[in-house]
């Protein structure tokens, strides 16, 4: 999508490390008025599949996922990221490995908050190792409920999560799509 | 706010150690539609003092915040949450000491994403001690950027934040103020 490509050239920023900053319009700063205008290509791509829910992660996700929920009128649910296994409660919980940080979370969600007869679109900002999003389809499955697609603003591609994710039947659809990416070089887009 | 009381009436859950659970609405759970509606009444307190920017804190007020932005066209900005008081770079940072969790951490965004121009609107879901909301106050102060005020959603009136901020110079708009909450009497509200 090129409203993305462009702004992601303008404002993004590539550090060593694999590391692209966006911080100052989809991350920590959000700017509102364009994520609205992404919400909607969301929406066309989506409206006709009945979601009833949008599912996130925090934090980063919880945002976006937010004004992507305004066009379809439905509620967001994020799971929390906690440290401990041991979980109390009726809790719908999965294993997430960050590649990013070298770090192991839980992924959990009340099982009040997911029921059976949902029809859960996925959002969240990036999609690299896809680990996030394995985590996030492990729990609607837990609950049972359909997973309608997912909807990523960045996919770095060359690190194959979204080809997983497709290979496990869940429609991926990224407004960006990274082929390559480095200092010296700058951006790919696919 | 009767809107806001109806719903924390009708939803909202009182626990043992002066807990309000709102997860299924405002918090973990996000009901897209009717936070909407709240944003418009945060609109209309202050759509006359030129907010620039709408700023919380990670994670809760992050969804709220970006909803409540949405009538205003401004961009939102939420302060991280960081353990470590040995912060690199260019970083405005606030201690905040959160009763609710007995931790404390850093409240930290960085320098680039606050100027002295701004017309800061501070948005938080819950106002108890005030912790939080003094927090997002230092920033702007560190920063040289006005505070035109805060919306929030849930006010504790008996805990005194509230009337701690206000006397600040603060103006706080809050939607749902709370006088009295026990398990064995529910709500009052002021």
């Amino acid at each position: 999508m090129k409203l993305m490509e462009d702004r992601i050239r303008k404002d993004g920023i590539v550090e060593d490390g694999d590391v692209l900053k966006v911080g100052m319009f989809l991350n920590q700063q959000i700017d509102v008025n364009f994520i609205s205008q992404l919400a909607e290509e969301f929406y066309r791509l989506y409206k006709d599949e009945g979601v009833t829910k949008i599912l996130t992660i925090e934090a980063s996700g919880i945002g976006l996922a937010c004004l992507c929920a305004v066009p379809f009128g439905v509620p967001v649910v994020f799971a929390k990221k906690s440290k401990s296994n041991n979980m109390s409660g009726d809790l719908y919980a999965s294993h997430v490995h960050s590649f990013t940080h070298g770090t192991d979370h839980m992924a959990v969600i009340p099982c009040t908050m997911l029921k059976k007869e949902d029809r859960v679109l996925l959002i969240d900002d990036f999609l690299a190792r896809g680990q996030a999003l394995h985590g996030l389809i492990d729990l609607c499955e837990q609950a049972g409920a359909t997973i309608v697609g997912a909807g990523v603003f960045v996919e770095k591609t060359y690190q194959l999560g979204g080809d997983e994710i497709r290979a496990r039947g869940v429609r991926v659809e990224s407004l960006a799509k990274i082929s390559a990416m480095s200092v010296a070089d700058g951006i790919t887009f696919v």
